[in-house]
């Protein structure tokens, strides 16, 4: 299977990309065959620049970096709120320092690239989306039938029956871009969706990171000073939860693992574009009376067996 | 197993009972011992009247009918809303004219009548919510021992992954009584909740209902005038549904038949209270890390079976 993921290069991104790396190395016919990089925790050019530097750390140098739109559908800019910020730090990482990339940015954008991937791999193709969903919408229009090309499309995002992360109905992949959301879990793609309705079951806990610091790595150092910094910020905005959620690395070991989604509800998606509930994602109760096979949404996992895997790839990544 | 059925007598109240009735009669150990009076579809007064009628009709009438609160907690009246009035009518049946009962309501409140068969009966009684949850919450209140004691709460309410049926994050019987639901659903008792996730999953058409008014029987004539007039309110509320769905006659099924259910979700709910999204129900991520096995919130369920069984017991009914 090859896979493209599509982030923000945020803190979660990286960790998410670092396990990807690493997962991979497991599956001989498997590949990682570009990033591509949209906005939300970052901008999309600093989502380009982290991208390519975590890929250098973690040896895989070789894996190109596509830049995507800035913003929104129907918006002319997009500026990094306040709240993220304080969540990912001004660099995304958490302040921590890692050295560029001497490799550059392609020059194809990233919603051309998944359309030609998506052509050229079809069902060998999974990508994986953990920023706003604009480029994904934009290679969707590009090549409509890449929605039933390629073999799954995993979202990281959506809340249905938890509070979202913006507010208590909006998850913030969605909020940033609702319209462009709505078109991909509309566009008939097999998906999988993994979104706070799984992430809240989830936790990672200092004494996880403790391990990777004392690994003595620049790896090693580098995630686990990202990490505490993002637990510490749930210390402060989620009082009483021990740790993190675990957002976009979840989405990728699902994307590789997905017999780890032990309770999926299979039915079409849309998100509310307007109104006061305006970033919701629901079920469209319009779309069907029953299931729709081709949507995924993951309520429940496997978390002893998601923790060993996660765990056990970071750990072999800060080695 | 003893069942009490809490309710607001509306349309689809009514065909719930009547269900209930129905079923009860392939239960050898099973009987409806009493029907207590909420608000919402009609005015509690309106309730207990129809509820005794629709009891006398169908050949129940030695089934108790006891008075509840009038409105919410903290509130100090209630109306039934326009939009309300117009799907269940005037009269809460759909303008269909049943003979008034020659049996009177009980003296005892419904609160009261809960909390005492709660002690008398313990793991063999089974409570049924249809209405809003003021009375539950009260009688929780009065006996807080009874969230144990009870075998199991059925609710009929909320509106998790789906829009709600007020507006796009609340459901009514939810919306008429947030902190009551909110105190139902936090009260540790096993809780069955049958909301709008499944509900709008199920469909009642005009063909069949056909069938109960050919039966040629006062009570066909009830049940057909009574759903056709509920049906014609959705042709105009949700244009493009060809019937309507089944609401609190799902939730007195799966009381009976919880092996219809085949996809649950094990998390324990909330509602919320204050704010822009007052009356949403959503898991509480504050609660629990993992599952809640005293919560069962249905997902799906066997449709083919239990359309069998709902609409085997009404024509059965009406016979």
């Amino acid at each position: 299977m090859r896979y493209i993921v599509d982030c923000d290069t945020g803190i979660d991104d990286a960790v998410a990309l670092v396990s990807l790396i690493r997962l991979l190395r497991g599956e001989p016919d498997s590949r990682l065959i570009g990033v591509t990089a949209s906005y939300g925790n970052v901008t999309m050019d600093t989502s380009v620049r982290n991208s390519l530097a975590v890929l250098a750390l973690f040896g895989a140098s070789d894996v190109p970096v596509y830049p995507g739109v800035e913003h929104a559908l129907g918006m002319r800019s997009f500026e990094v709120s306040p709240g993220v910020s304080f969540i990912h730090g001004r660099n995304g990482l958490g302040g921590q320092r890692i050295p560029d990339s001497s490799r550059k940015p392609e020059q194809m954008h990233a919603a051309e690239f998944m359309a030609r991937a998506a052509k050229k791999y079809g069902q060998d193709l999974t990508i994986i989306a953990t920023g706003a969903f604009t480029n994904l919408a934009d290679a969707l229009r590009l090549r409509p039938q890449m929605a039933q090309e390629v073999s799954r499309i995993v979202l990281m995002g959506t809340a249905l029956a938890v509070p979202g992360s913006v507010n208590q109905w909006t998850e913030a992949n969605v909020g940033q871009d609702p319209e462009a959301a709505r078109q991909v879990l509309q566009s008939g793609a097999n998906l999988l969706v993994v979104g706070r309705d799984v992430t809240t079951t989830t936790l990672l806990t200092r004494r996880q990171t403790q391990a990777w610091a004392r690994s003595g790595t620049d790896r090693g150092a580098f995630l686990a000073g990202m990490l505490d910094w993002y637990i510490h910020t749930y210390e402060i905005n989620f009082s009483g939860l021990p740790g993190c959620y675990i957002s976009d690395p979840t989405a990728v070991v699902l994307a590789v693992h997905p017999e780890l989604a032990t309770l999926c509800l299979h039915r079409r998606l849309t998100a509310l574009t307007g109104g006061p509930a305006c970033g919701r994602t629901l079920v469209d109760v319009s779309y069907h009376q029953g299931t729709d096979p081709r949507t995924s949404v993951v309520l429940e996992i496997d978390n002893d067996k998601f923790m060993t895997l996660l765990l056990g790839a970071l750990s072999a990544a800060v080695a």
